[in-house]
């Protein structure tokens, strides 16, 4: 067991070594040194699968003895890992990472220029090679989830894609989740309209940027993240990075003109740090040690975030440190703050788009993108396709590809079956709350007066402690009591644009 | 060939990431990320080595068909240093990895406490294992120099240990330019002291800290240090670390009350990164792409801190920047800050030291540690040595051993063989800006005029771009017609304490 822990320890060292450098790239590294990182960080990338993907390493599963319930799960997932790490021929995974740089190069050029025509042939090989993909990895997912998995080709094969972000998920399952929210959120959105629109012009007074960031850290650190353990930096996307439990690092980006951008990028990176910090301790420097889900992670950052963040009795708490920084926001209260953060208004941009709006976008890239693994909807029919579904459930349209198809970069990663992860934890974030509402009691009263370390606590033992030894379906049936359900966010979100809208 | 530069390349970038990992450890790191980061460094620096210290780098070299020059001179390199790290036994490379971060640890805490008899221990463990490494290496430093090679035998030993920093030098050459330096500065230092005290008053002046980093950075960039491929970060000790040429970043620290910490901080780390930016690109992400010893790297940055940075026509030239910015510098001018910058005075601690008086501390460190290489000190009659050689050579003795033999970090970390570079260096400095004289005429003109380019163009052109190409001894020939020479440098120090002091 202990030559197993010491072999996965060293692979673990150098993903997080690749972690630092990715790190620096995003928010130190002189420009210079991008063609020299590439490099650097390939070679990490390539020395970690390797040692991983190795005899070595299957050699040492088969011979460990597991003494302890950790010992068990380390030895579960490595064989998992290993079983995945193995599956993909390295040609197939040569060519994805390939089509993916010369395809992130297209996109950011065909989005500069919102030109569909320049992306199109490199979004084709990409669906190509990720459908490759995920034929050779159907019949381990099948294997794993055992007689009674019987989903249709199309989505067996969707399926596999998803595994990669949200192990255990069904495409079949997801797909209900969306109707429902989707026949709740549409007329929803439709009924804001007709209340009027709410006043979002204190959202767009200048703050200096250094208030800002004090500010958004103030409440970071308030909310339990240890900046003993992480720190914050600028870079042109905010994200979390991990090199460690004790060493887990966000990023934000500042507009002195539209303060959100940098107090919800600090509260929703915190959140994710947050749970990455709060991994135990005992599964430092093992594959253990990190999200058990794409989804379980959103789920974190979009309670932080929004649950608390957005909420008026987090405003009523925090207004006065705002008010006492900020001189322009004198005629200004906790209240109206609070209501202008939850604005409801179709718009055309994902990463904007406010609460109830958001799964809409989601669904949005769900359904195109389940629509080109299948086969039945062609490249070069996204952006009739994009416009079309915005019509249907946004009821706007975008003049260019650059604010509609062209939008996100995800795809251009390869990433596909990555975009339900974000409502999945949406979700998520609304079973959680509700289920520690059960245990705690009132939580408004708990945020007005600051006591977050009560929350927290709850995440930790609830979510975060787990690191990846539960699945996120694990973790929501020992949490809630329930599997994945959109009513609880349902509830939530009535119960918001009520007191915001009533 | 192809595959021996991949192979190269590969490891290179395995150090380089390793080099990130260290930086970020001195500037951003938070603290709770220390444990964490002496794994994922010590695995980098292992998988680095074992990579190369394999058959597989052997086989490559020896099936390697070198095209052209560079082609030969990394063939040569790699076979060279292949035969270093694959010269000591792994037990003993590890005995002192692990004697050095004790005796590191123990020389901290005897630091603090001005306790000799803490660190005691720790050295002579480290005497001995540097001396097992030494006598494994001789054979190979005595292959490589060839017949008329005959040193003594306890030179011969202290040689090995040179030559890990400055390939090819000599104990006996290095002990000859000492004496030569010694029989004309330390009557230099007590005539000095015969002429009376200048002014140093103004350097500790209290001067705002972004005043003082702003200024630094305006000069290192009329220097010359390129910013796209480079940066500067606070660190508690100054250095440069490269990940490539076309990444080299400096730290300095600041001090708001003694200006001359940052700015000759800036200056001298500008002077190293100058070095490491100017090596031609072909030779990037191979072992060639890095300075070819300590002293040539010392040369470079002594030049850009001392004979630029500390000149009569560098404060004529910069004074005007200083004062409109610093508010107490109102009474001064260009000259009164010159020479307060140029003071000499004998003191206790070698990094304080002024350019006259620290050739007598670097001496004093090599004199013992030949001595104790040689076995003719003991460690614990350490103290008794430094304080004498102190009253000696200087005239000053330490009040306790933490202003004395504890002051370095060298010795704690087995860097015995590595003290002479700082001369090595200075003395080349001299031999270098003398030449450059030679070549391109009044250089107190060209800075005066803030022409840095045709400076630095004539090092770019004799020193930066070979890289590991050229050894140190073939620089200093090509470049200057003659072998090392100190009189040069005592030329130069002579005519400023004439202008200094006269």
């Amino acid at each position: 067991m202990d030559a197993l822990r010491q072999h996965l320890a060293r692979i673990q060292d150098l993903r997080h070594a690749a972690a630092v450098l990715e790190w620096d790239q995003e928010t130190h590294m002189p420009s210079g040194g991008a063609e020299g990182r590439a490099h650097q960080v390939a070679t990490l990338r390539q020395v970690a699968h390797e040692t991983f993907a190795s005899d070595a390493t299957a050699s040492l599963i088969e011979s460990a003895s597991p003494e302890t319930e950790v010992d068990a799960d380390l030895v579960r997932i490595a064989r998992r890992d290993l079983a995945r790490a193995t599956r993909l021929p390295a040609p197939l995974v040569g060519a994805l990472a390939e089509a993916s740089a010369r395809a992130k190069t297209a996109w950011a050029e065909a989005r500069q220029d919102s030109d569909w025509a320049l992306f199109g042939p490199h979004l084709e090989r990409i669906v190509d090679l990720t459908t490759q993909k995920a034929d050779l990895l159907r019949p381990l997912i099948a294997e794993e989830r055992g007689a009674g998995y019987a989903p249709s080709d199309a989505d067996a094969r969707y399926d596999a894609l998803l595994d990669e972000y949200e192990p255990g998920a069904s495409t079949t399952e997801i797909a209900a989740v969306f109707a429902d929210l989707r026949s709740h959120l549409v007329p929803l959105v439709q009924d804001i309209a007709a209340r009027g629109a709410v006043d979002d012009e204190p959202l767009y007074r200048y703050v200096p940027e250094t208030i800002q960031w004090e500010l958004g850290m103030e409440i970071a650190y308030a909310f339990g993240y240890d900046l003993e353990r992480g720190r914050q930096d600028l870079s042109a996307h905010p994200f979390t990075t991990t090199f460690g439990i004790d060493d887990v690092r966000i990023t934000t980006r500042v507009d002195p003109n539209f303060f959100p951008t940098a107090l919800y990028g600090t509260l929703h990176e915190a959140g994710h740090a947050l749970y990455e910090q709060g991994i135990s301790k005992e599964l430092a420097r093992t594959p253990l040690a990190d999200g058990t889900s794409l989804g379980i992670h959103e789920s974190q950052s979009r309670l932080w975030e929004n649950q608390v963040g957005r909420s008026r009795a987090f405003w009523r708490r925090h207004f006065p440190a705002f008010q006492s920084q900020i001189g322009s926001w004198m005629d200004l209260n906790a209240d109206t703050v609070w209501r202008a953060c939850n604005r409801v208004q179709p718009s055309l941009i994902r990463v904007e788009a406010d609460e109830v709006t958001y799964h809409l976008h989601v669904l949005l890239r769900f359904t195109l993108e389940r629509e080109l693994i299948a086969g039945r909807l062609a490249v070069g029919d996204v952006p009739d396709a994009w416009n079309a579904g915005m019509e249907t459930l946004l009821g706007i349209v975008p003049e260019t590809d650059r604010d509609g198809c062209l939008q996100d970069i995800h795809w251009s990663l390869g990433a596909l079956g990555y975009f339900p992860t974000y409502s999945l934890g949406t979700l998520m974030s609304g079973q959680l709350w509700d289920a520690m509402g059960r245990d705690l009691g009132d939580l408004d009263a708990l945020v007005a007066d600051g006591e977050y370390g009560a929350i927290l606590g709850w995440l930790r033992e609830n979510v975060h402690q787990w690191g990846r030894r539960k699945t996120a379906t694990q973790i929501l049936q020992d949490a809630t009591g329930s599997g994945l359900d959109a009513g609880p966010w349902l509830a939530y979100i009535r119960d918001k644009v009520e007191s915001v809208y009533g």
